[in-house]
């Protein structure tokens, strides 16, 4: 097995070769990185092959940190510019962070800029350095309502994040089932998916991966799940002005420009509730389970104690993408 | 069955008679009123006892509006100096929604109020006049963690409220699978609750709705809506400063003044988006559903229908409620 750093150059290289400068390079690989580290295979290196050929496409424009404006004082305006996900997001991240130690509260509002990846990776980020992190982000439409049969709904996964001692705590879901990219995981490894887990194209309950790839998922617990999958997708294209539901394009294929929306909302915490927070969890972690020898869990926990293992240790990357990523840090343009 | 307005001047005349003044006992009977008029009887005038209990017992001190200062220009702290949550709420709601339309984005941090009610009423009001609302509150601990036996958490819901038109898209639900407010209904009414909603004292799953009172309330969506619920009792814990979990006190008592926390995110929309918003619910209303004649629902479309139904007629009050609600009309202190 590769190890991080074999991994890290290897990706590194892949992207240099298609044009990004080494910072935005730099960026993109620590997300999907971190996203293997965390044990998150869907949203690792898998994800690098599209987002080279979305730049090769044209579909990216992977010099751009996105166009930034503010809209009064506390609420920023990105027009992504076709640019890298993390790296617009981190840019546009860096912007409200500043203006929340200032104003108590900010948002950015961000549209056209493509896949921002493994949401924890932000949050964890805010949230290590004192501030609260709220993120919301829309895909093209995969779920469907609940009652129905067509995809309508993105994923719609919600992120937050919440200064702890001595780690934040990191809380990143889809409001989906399960996520598209665990889909194509199931898909590429050859293995069924469980049942209630996605429709066909026909809007028939399927357990065939690929054919789920080609239909709809399931928003997650029944109707309640559906509804607020819904509402986030209908705030972020409210406040950010992006496209919304069946017209969204860009997180799935390598030929469209994105054009999505994503919130970050940044708040300052309350003086001294990092104890309040951290004393609670551990009180959550040490109550009564329902099944002896299974303790309760924190969210996070589990993603937290597999990045402190793999860190100093190789990555078990499935062989495929280990054979990609290797094939793309050599090729050059003819 | 009494008329609206019937209902509504004996609810006045019982909160005046506790010496709740004209305009706060208009906020507070106004939502509990519309919780009846939408169809959610469990955030109804069934709450109205227990506001005038904790008044009595010098819980609540329905005087108040709250103490604000802004934590920078756009967060709003406020220590709601245990005034009537409705009232509190409405006081914050105003300021931030005035800051919101300078700053594009304005948040309340609001502790130790008393129960907001329905916070769809809250949603419904800002989305109304062209705003995006978040709001999140937490209360007693009432929900068992995921694998847990325990009650830890809040019902912890969340409302979204997204301009649309003619009327905004309004969501409003508990990270719980049901309300507590439902599971006394079910006691008041003394009819089971179905199996999975809860277990009872000991940790053990019941269907019996005076235990499950004395137990836990399942999370919604298993694993993923505990975590959802938890994210949401940092959040606001951190953000305000209040109680968490087993320490919240007064949301479903009459003697301690309360200590939870709420917090509203209020943001401006990028122009033109109610009409994408609204094309949307439609074509989601119109998409083919799994089950023929049975339509493809928008939350809260149930609601607004019942509300124009309810509006110009009677509401089906229990009998038991205008019962205790006229006696307390009648009721004058010693």
């Amino acid at each position: 097995m590769p190890s991080v750093e074999e991994i890290r150059s290897a990706a590194l290289r892949a992207l240099k070769a298609v044009g990004v400068s080494d910072r935005h390079a730099e960026t993109q690989v620590s997300l999907l990185l971190e996203a293997e580290l965390r044990g998150t295979a869907s949203h690792g290196l898998l994800r690098l092959p599209r987002v080279i050929d979305r730049i090769l496409s044209g579909a990216s424009n992977p010099a751009s940190e996105g166009i930034q404006s503010w809209r009064g004082n506390a609420l920023l305006d990105v027009d992504g510019d076709h640019g890298l996900g993390p790296v617009v997001a981190m840019a546009a991240l860096d912007a409200i962070c500043g203006r929340a130690a200032e104003t108590g509260v900010s948002a950015a509002a961000i549209r056209n800029c493509d896949h921002l990846g493994m949401l924890a990776w932000y949050a964890e980020r805010v949230a290590s350095h004192g501030q609260i992190l709220i993120a919301l982000t829309i895909s093209e439409a995969l779920v469907h309502p609940w009652g129905g049969r067509r995809a309508m709904l993105g994923t719609n996964p919600i992120a937050i994040g919440v200064p702890a001692e001595p780690h934040p705590f990191v809380f990143d879901m889809a409001t989906s089932l399960v996520s598209m990219g665990k889909i194509h995981d199931h898909a590429n490894r050859g293995i069924p998916i469980p049942s209630g887990w996605a429709l066909d194209q026909d809007g028939n309950p399927t357990t065939d991966a690929v054919a789920a790839k080609d239909g709809a998922i399931a928003p997650f617990g029944g109707a309640k799940g559906y509804a607020l999958g819904l509402a986030f997708e209908l705030l972020v294209a409210s406040l950010t002005g992006s496209a919304i539901g069946t017209e969204v394009r860009g997180t799935l294929d390598a030929r469209y420009p994105c054009n999505k929306g994503d919130v970050f909302i940044v708040l300052e915490p309350a003086g001294g509730m990092a104890a309040v927070v951290t004393r609670f969890m551990e009180e959550i972690r040490g109550s009564e389970p329902s099944v002896a020898d299974a303790p309760v869990r924190i969210p996070g926990d589990r993603a937290a104690r597999t990045r402190a293992q793999r860190s100093s240790q190789d990555v078990p990357l499935a062989d495929e993408v280990w054979k990609q990523i290797q094939a793309l840090a050599e090729w050059r343009p003819a």
